[in-house]
């Protein structure tokens, strides 16, 4: 059967061992059971038809697959499974000043987006962690988010159209390259976060914006509570000032850091750093350090941008500082941001209930939380131990009580398929199934992601 | 039949017969053949289910309606169909300073929920021009733009959740009160724009922003033909600068305002209103004086907000202008910003090969344009002329040529289905047929409108 694909498709269809290994993973620590059949590594769309339509034809599930990146499991593949990877379709087809938006293929790594629209004076705001290791695809798929989603929005807000493959190898154009534009309902819209499971996206036309963010500036600010610190961002925010970035670092996640990076970061209860940009950026940073101090806080501002870039270096190694001490769960709920203070106070008592530390680091300006819950995974077991997803379901379901969300910006993927329901609750549950029927009612498009 | 919904609804169940025939038009100029059933005044949640419920029992077609402000007849009701207003529900259920969010019934008019965010400090960005009579049901239903989005965005990316009564009366609550969420597909956004045609708005939450402005700068700018203005604009947006507001009126469209206000505003090809805001006001509007100059135009500053408000005013004042001279369809292309000077030089084309005049406005950083077809309508039949069609349908085909799009932000109502298959082409517009069974499988919410 896979033979057929082959005598089509050539050396783009993988089956060694090691790729096949690879794609069982992704970063989110977790594994399938078993390696998938093989992988499409499509260069372009006829590819990504054609592998659709066999895998159509003859009722095989692919997976759709970007860089890899993901932290919920969502491109994970097992026994029986097609990867449909989008990795080597990197090209960036056109950059225009003049409509400020680009054209690119789905594999298009997102810093390296950027790095070519730098020499145009143009930007693509969504920034998420991951950026120098992410592509555009999976970014869209998941609807990525990232440190600047606070002042620039997040990726839903920069897709204009798409153009996607349905699971029978149909190729559809969805959205404009208009700013605006309302002809019927707002497809683009839906496959943004639909995690593979209605299409495969195979084009995309963002929007940009100037690259003319003027002088940053930078506010670092040590508080001996993380709730404190959590209610000085309340402030910022309801004060009605917007930073392009504002991420909140409790104690444990300092301390991480600074081992990690030989740093001493210890005796603080949280970290708080506030960069702001444009014109007002002075004027709004002064006014942080009032609202720190008001808060209990002790606030530096960065003497020039390069200090400001290594203080935000020290917030971007938050993730390979976990990695080092074990298997991470890399978390991500959402509550309104008045709810920050409240649920950081949740955390702690969860970690004195389970007798467990859950460093956590916050996009606190859009009250997006990642707690991190590291466990041994001995033999290379990346299996979530039983008490670790017992303090994450205390977790959810507080962060949901507050009015939140299960997942801010990384997607529902594998990891989160069983607290669905109670978020989005049964009507709404079984909407979302019969919309995904009718992009691919045959289900072949990454099954049991999701749902 | 309708005595049953009767007995339960008492007088929110209006039959009179001026109100019906209120409800057969709305400001498309366009009229339905006969009057409707019935209105449904609905004042809470229960009334719109209970309503929904008896029409699906009796497969009754259902119009949902607001304020009756919409451009493209998709509120409009005739024979043998039930109205749902949701006119009367217009309380403000919340206004919270700390998630920058309020929580509103369908009915609030906009410019209402503006004056009541001010005392908090807050603002809802979205301003259709129409904002001081549109709610905000309808505002959401269309997608509604306005002077504004250029910087702040459209409906869409001000609505964080919805409840919404489906069409067999189930309550249904989307979205978040969170800022970020990537829980499912993104439902809230599918509603944004549905015209109608998935559900009932009962409740909407909305992102607020702070009401920190700055001062405002407003630039007036004459030039002698509109195509230097159009070009003039596109290079303010290629330059990276992002006005406030940035709108185009052509020549006929002076002199139509001239004469409803009594002012000289004839003897220009065009004239160009760019608003700048924020900390970078001042500058931003330098520099568009002289972009102005290079492409030819004459531009002076306003001496002061209540001056750049005069100035506005004149712009505002189009749409009276255009209902004094007689009926009038109101265009609502959006084209790439780069192809806005093609577009005007298509319309000028199409004045002189059809022999009328086509008086337009664009919102010219976003590249949509109002072209207005004013028509006499004898007898106070509404009914589009046939060769004003003809025209129109021209302005459609260069539009959709260009990569733009029929609707930016009016909504395709009864008036531009005719042409939605060509700028969908016929997998798209079978897919959303397919998900709007998925939401309403008997097809008795606004059945005829948009597809």
């Amino acid at each position: 059967m896979l033979e057929e694909l082959r005598a089509v498709l050539g050396e783009v269809l993988v089956t060694d061992a090691a790729a096949l290994e690879a794609v069982r993973a992704d970063k989110s620590g977790h594994r399938s059971a078993a390696a998938p059949l093989a992988i499409v590594e499509a260069r372009d769309v006829a590819e990504v038809q054609h592998a659709l339509r066999w895998a159509s034809a003859h009722g095989v599930p692919v997976v759709p697959r970007g860089a890899g990146t993901g932290l919920a499991g969502g491109a994970i593949a097992g026994a029986g499974e097609l990867v449909l990877s989008t990795a080597r379709m990197n090209r960036i087809l056109e950059i225009s000043a003049a409509d400020q938006l680009a054209v690119v293929e789905p594999g298009v790594i997102n810093g390296d987006l950027n790095t070519a629209l730098a020499a145009h004076g143009l930007w693509y705001a969504p920034d998420p962690a991951s950026r120098a290791i992410s592509s555009i695809g999976g970014n869209i798929a998941t609807n990525a988010g990232g440190l600047m989603c606070v002042k620039y929005g997040v990726t839903r807000e920069a897709v204009l159209g798409l153009k996607v493959v349905l699971a029978d190898g149909r190729l559809l154009e969805l959205g404009h390259r208009t700013v605006k534009g309302v002809t019927g309902y707002d497809l683009t819209a839906l496959f943004v976060g639909s995690e593979g499971t209605l299409g495969v996206i195979v084009e995309a036309t963002l929007r940009l914006r100037p690259l003319a963010r003027g002088r940053l500036v930078t506010v670092s600010a040590a508080f001996p509570a993380v709730t404190d610190a959590a209610r000085a961002s309340s402030a910022i925010s309801a004060r009605g000032i917007t930073p392009a970035a504002m991420e909140l670092l409790d104690a444990a996640a300092l301390d991480g850091i600074g081992e990690h990076l030989g740093l001493d970061l210890g005796g603080r209860g949280a970290q708080l750093l506030v960069q702001t940009d444009g014109a007002a950026a002075a004027s709004e940073a002064e006014q942080v350090v009032e609202i720190v101090a008001a808060h209990g806080g002790t606030a530096e501002l960065a003497a020039d941008e390069a200090e400001g870039e290594r203080l935000f270096a020290i917030r971007r190694a938050f993730h390979p500082a976990m990695e080092r001490r074990g298997t991470v769960l890399i978390e991500d709920v959402a509550v309104p941001r008045s709810a920050l203070p409240e649920m950081f106070a949740v955390i702690e008592r969860i970690e004195r209930d389970h007798g467990i530390r859950i460093p956590t680091v916050a996009h606190a300006g859009d009250g997006n939380l990642h707690p991190n819950f590291v466990f041994d995974a001995p033999g290379g077991d990346a299996e979530v131990p039983a008490h670790i997803w017992a303090a994450a379901d205390e977790l959810f379901r507080a962060c949901l009580a507050l009015g939140g969300t299960l997942t801010g910006e990384h997607g529902v993927g594998l990891l989160k398929r069983r607290w669905l329901r109670q978020e989005l609750g049964d009507d709404s549950l079984e909407l979302q199934r019969r919309i995904k029927a009718v992009f691919d009612p045959a289900g072949i498009l990454n099954p049991g992601k999701v749902f």
